[in-house]
């Protein structure tokens, strides 16, 4: 089964895809997070993995632009636990070190880390996998990378400091992708349902919008605002909520909440996400 | 009067602090968000100003934690219409260039007109002012910037196209940062109050909350989410309201509030802001 995730070998899309679907995977990497969603709708892909939140950087507000954009829906969910590894060439020492080259949401990540270091440039990448590829192909011994240590194995690179993450519990939210909506719920796992709306312009709206939910004791996981693009200060709601979206409670709330709302759409239904720790591997 | 803000020379930040404090207005770049507050704190400025959403690009979040991380508040507020210009040396032509470099928030909100190229690398900078004076430092022939007509203006380059922003109406919210809470009303215009909080760990804690100001008919302009450090998933929410905090009304539903939530934290009370369009001139 091929998944399709932003980066390249050693990528946290990849170890998450592996997570979820187990080892029979076969991960699809492409270069940009709209290229996730490409491939899934030109079926190269039968799902795509993306990452959507962190427990410290939080929300990738692109990603949940994209899911507005595109067409698919979220079939599934997994948090990975995300440790960084200070990666380097053979035989380079911290010492040597004047950049750091890493995707701009680990660095947030390592900000605590890195504020030791003042005086190293910290250079952004596409993907934490890439920064390691890119000290390894320039063969740098003057920079290091930030990224997962299945990363530093794929790569054969030296590790200069490991679990540099500020936040001991770090984690980050993917959402698996599919080209049509998941069945009914058949595991024994709670389901969550994801839905984005904007409201009509009437006082009180947001709190509207959310009392169809709390009048039937469906519980809120999380709220998102998203500007409305060319709307000035307008904005779209992506909430996560609990149950299933043919549970009756679940219906009816979402037909009363389409009365106060000028615009709505179903992202999906899926089993709540369990916490993985990745295990790593030496391949090839 | 000195005003910190961040970038440089032409910087939408120093455009921002003219319109709202007028000609008489001492600019005072810094290099990093952070030092904004610094600057404010150690009184070397007597206010800072932050960008903290773009009417595309959306919420600045970084900037939402640093009210947070620091003891500033917010003493107004001023909507900025932003214009973007692609920008390079005398001589140099559309066709030539290879980079554009920018800050990735104005990449953002010119998106769409950057897709016309799919074969120019665009580089992230820390400031939009910035990348026109990298470009002009090197006497690059191969790069470009994107940046204000202001930063063009100021360091004597060339348009190759102007006001490249996707959206006509494209607009960025700046805040006024203060050591103290501002006084009390006293202008004209409508007021409004910014405050943090996080909710107690109950059921529709959030529909709580915003239920205080829906029963006293207090409009709410905005909500963000943000992570609490440390945490896992939890939320932090921003919350904008009408009025000001000395009212009757709004002190009632922030007592209420506090009920309800484990955190709270009021970041000011200020005039709503007015829309400004820069006015460009040349200085020196």
């Amino acid at each position: 089964m091929v998944v399709a995730f932003q980066g390249e070998r050693g990528a946290f899309g990849e170890l998450a895809a592996v997570e979820y679907f187990g080892r029979k995977v076969r991960p699809l990497p492409v270069p940009e997070f709209a290229d996730v969603f490409k491939a899934v709708e030109k079926q190269k892909a039968a799902y795509g993995i993306i990452p959507i939140e962190n427990s410290q950087a939080g929300s990738i507000h692109h990603n949940y632009d994209l899911l507005l954009e595109n067409r698919l829906f979220i079939a599934g969910e997994i948090l990975l636990r995300v440790s960084h590894y200070l990666i380097a060439n053979p035989g380079v020492s911290r010492r040597s070190i004047r950049r750091i080259y890493s995707h701009p949401q680990a660095l947030v990540q390592c900000r605590r880390y890195l504020r030791r270091f003042p005086n190293i440039e910290t250079i952004p990448v596409s993907n934490t996998a890439s920064g390691v590829r890119l000290i390894r192909d320039h063969g740098l011994r003057d920079a290091a990378a930030i990224a997962s240590m299945q990363a530093m194995i794929d790569y054969d690179m030296k590790c200069l400091a490991k679990r540099i993450e500020d936040n001991p519990n770090n984690m980050t939210r993917f959402l698996i992708l599919a080209g049509r909506p998941a069945r009914k719920k058949s595991g024994r796992r709670p389901m969550k349902t994801s839905i984005v709306f904007s409201t009509k312009d009437i006082p009180g709206a947001l709190f509207k919008a959310l009392s169809v939910f709390a009048l039937r004791d469906i519980n809120l996981f999380k709220i998102e605002s998203r500007p409305v693009h060319g709307k000035g200060f307008e904005y779209l709601f992506y909430l996560d909520l609990e149950g299933e979206s043919y549970a009756e409670a679940q219906r009816n709330a979402i037909q009363h909440l389409q009365e106060i709302t000028s615009f709505y759409r179903m992202l999906g239904s899926y089993p709540a996400g369990r916490l993985a720790h990745p295990e790593y591997r030496r391949r090839r």
